[in-house]
């Protein structure tokens, strides 16, 4: 018996759409005014689903409570509050695009969630536009 | 032509985490707060999704009317405004998580939906957790 | 300059409609399933909203941490996943309608609040069904 | 790396379910309220979503502004603020159930978004009732 | 104590803006796509808030399932799946714009509930705009 | 017969919340991690509110296309995209905190709407901080 348990969580932070070896034309004419040089940002909405058996003895796939406390410390901790540019390794030389940061915080979370779950990643930008990623 | 037609549904329960053959430091050690020997409660918020063929006749998979129906007499009478521990003969011996709680809906549903009609339950326990299930 | 600052915040709960002093058949007549004896539940959403001047140093009214950590302390600690009528003394001879709820609610947060600033609690029982108290 | 990039949009219509081919009565039975000749109306949410490789030099599988233009284009001017049945030629012998609607929807779009990229269409008619289409 | 006390509510309805006493001209130029004469449609949200004192036997303002009924007796029977224009007799001489339309509900509603209460009328034509009507 | 009409509107931006005349050390026991000095971002959700008269001639106390083209002219085409410290010269010498953001808002408003109607303004930070503005 297989299902999904999923948490949302949130974190704000500030970006810039660029990328340092094109030309600020090039810059401009593809990411318009996400190329802003002095930032903007977004409150991103962030879904977490985990699928996997349903443990016999707790009922569970995987706790909430635990679910929740991973994200805080690998995901919201890290991007909360932050210039993802600036101040998040991990898009020192990655330009952080929806599907870039997707793409970063499941590999976070793959690391720290039991390999026999399936891991999803639903990231919101804005309340119309999100993308999905599982993995693959 | 395969279209899954969704239809949102909701209940009010009391519920309590725990097992009859644990003890009592053990449910509060795995299930802490959720274990409150005098209950809590969640407004549950309910996705059940019916995927099949489209009616050549009607333009329908199924009619929503319909669903909407289904939805109210075997699930929203047996749950809503009940203690699902004490009121709901399906959780007597099942410990109610919301993994639980989609299972056993799936199961009242799979029975008066056409089984060439794929079946989805989504369950919010709350507006942050939530789980999906499609009955393998 | 007047400004009022508002902070959404949540419990889940369990609770019963019903009065001590009244028989079993008028409780019923009156709170029809609301007066289940084995409780039913809900996720209470709770906007606490405080108006007053800005402050000419910091920008604030109140900063929303502060508020949002008064919240937690009195309101969300008190009442999380507990039994309204049998966990939370000020429900042992009141009735736990969302009048009341509401009515408890800004009495906790107006002792710690600063008189200078009114105080407003907004609480959802329900998607559907909210109250508003003004503490007047 | 795949991804699916979605967008959402919105659009207000007038419409009504019946077959031109059936008579009055066989229309009010099949489609009851649904079937007022004198049309009733919704506010459709439409979710529009996009899954392929995520392009190296972007960062993007699609660009959500020319994902939003394109929908723009080819939904909102052909389907906002009009009478599905009398403006909409697509409907002048489709009977406008959501289900159809999303299946036209999707056979627009498909013809404008690169065939190595899937599309999938979820359409809101009302807050409770929504559909999903993945062309096949 | 005085308490607000609100239920939301739900129609979906087909309307036209437009007035009988103005060219067709006039009419385009100030209500714009709005006046298709095949009319367009929303699914309108409704707000209704009662204000008054908390009966100190029920600890009820209004009992919402009373509030509830009420309104799907005046307001959601009358309006639901109708073309305003055309099947509503308040609207055959006065153009449904959200604000009439509101205007409409509240003097429904203020024939139904007792006086010492005032009552205020909140209405989502769509998710981005809504009116708010208090009787004066 | 008075009416209030409302009007959601977005913009994204980033902002940092210290003032240029404290030490380093005051702001940030002050504003904590709102004070990173690489700035982080929100999807500020702005409601405007214009009370007024119904025009007896086309049944709007303002069209909601009008309105929708005020924001977008004054605050969207103004704010959005862009960082509110370095690029919105409100804000070079005035604290960007919510309360502070809607004053701006509401005086940049106030001037191109007809002073025979209030005005409101409510400021969502995050979906769980907001304020609210009326000029008082």
């Amino acid at each position: 018996m297989k299902i999904t348990v999923s948490r949302k969580a949130h974190f704000n932070a500030a970006h810039r759409l660029y990328r340092k070896d094109w030309t600020m034309e090039k810059n401009q004419e593809v990411f318009g005014k996400c190329n802003n040089p002095n930032f903007h940002g977004h409150n991103y909405d962030l879904t977490v689903s985990v699928t996997g058996e349903v443990d016999q003895e707790t009922g569970y796939v995987i706790d909430t409570k635990v679910l929740s406390d991973l994200i805080k410390l690998h995901i919201e901790e890290a991007f909360d509050h932050k210039n993802l540019n600036e101040d998040v390794p991990e898009f020192f030389d990655l330009n952080p695009t929806a599907e870039h940061i997707a793409f970063v915080i499941w590999n976070k979370l793959r690391k720290v969630i039991a390999l026999d779950k399936e891991l999803e990643i639903k990231l919101y930008e804005t309340p119309r536009n999100f993308v999905t990623y599982k993995g693959n």
